[in-house]
């Protein structure tokens, strides 16, 4: 199983008032992770949407074990759990990049869908991405 | 159970260029919510502080239905799932102010703990606090 | 001159580890205040984009007197400053609820435009909206 | 003039539903222009903070000229305007990576303070920082 990592440094307005990342943006460096991910496999964003796929949130999770804090560099990893037809599963760990402390795992998972918002068989309506996504798995 | 309900309005800036509410800020209303839950059993967060118990977030779930679009009203219901000694776990969900329509649902767990963030039991450290927790639950 | 108030309570997520609302919130307030302020006249933004009316950001200005702090009230005040055929300045305060301390001074110009942001001369093709608005500056 | 270059990538929830970067984030993006132009200059905000030198925010304006999309590469530049015994004046420019479109120009005002934003003459307290900093304008 790949885990695709993305180094991001934490900003200061991504912390709150008890000096720590707000538990809300992990949520959102996970996405950036994603992203990444699908990029370095060939699939940007765009790519996929001019492919005819988007593939719109359907739930997340996330585990908070230890804070990360201002101007620190972290690496998120993003794999895919699972890839049915209509739907992926990916998962993620935040880890500090200098002392490898986890600090927050999660999950996200997604359907595919027409552009709006139809649900759709990536194995059938573009292969080519399935396979991408398949090879990733390894 | 007691579901307590705020009424919030969608900003420019919570939507994303899907046109509707980016994912990750539900986890933001969650957070609203369970603030105003918490005020209106008299204790603020700040009154929580001041009895010396934090509450710090252990992990979060959200399953995302149906979109909230911008400047639309939404009501994001708060209540406790599990009181426990040392830990709460509460349930959210988010409805369209006019519609009724379920766009999230989701999840918080915290545990209670001290300043600096060592778990207590708030049964027997803050029984006031416990009890009006505890009456919520009804 | 007409300034009209929006009442706004600090969320946890809008601090960051100074302890203190993060100075970038401060352009969304305006943003939210702004848009109260065109409800309270009868054209909140849907309306007016019905109408035909687009009011993109060309500046935003912000002076930073004392710092907002966690769940505090606050008071957005936002007004006209100038109306122009094709473009609109307004003013905005954030001051303290409860003492009425100033926290932030403002400014934002904005263009009208239609849809597709080709400038428009407001006064010619929405007098309607443009008599409103000459009438809050009074 | 030194003008030190920042390389951001737009994420997904920076964007807006009219499918450009919502105005307020250009503010975050200065923040992090700034904090990249000092660390390259040897004093991350740490390194300030422990020299006891803290820069907190007095005012800030922002141009809007050309609206950023998603997924876009772009280069924050920052360099000092104005360097004085107690504050400092500093310049921004955000374009697109790729085309070197002017999108977005600002200015940030800052004081020098204590931890407990007491003013500070900058020259006196802490002349490394000042030299340093005095240096970056040629």
């Amino acid at each position: 199983m790949t885990k695709y990592e993305t180094k991001l440094r934490v900003q200061y307005y991504e912390t709150d008032a008890m000096g720590i990342v707000h538990h809300s943006n992990y949520i959102r460096f996970f996405e950036t992770a994603r992203t990444e991910f699908f990029r370095s496999r060939g699939y940007s964003y765009d790519a996929m949407e001019k492919a005819g796929v988007w593939m719109p949130v359907h739930s997340v999770t996330a585990d908070f074990k230890a804070p990360a804090v201002y101007d620190e560099e972290i690496l998120v990893a993003c794999w895919i759990e699972k890839l049915k037809g209509a739907s992926i599963e990916l998962g993620y760990e935040v880890r500090g990049a200098e002392t490898g402390e986890l600090y927050t795992k999660g999950t996200s998972s997604h359907g595919f869908t027409t552009a709006d918002l139809k649900p759709i068989r990536l194995k059938k309506e573009a292969p080519d991405i399935y396979n991408v996504l398949k090879a990733a798995m390894d």
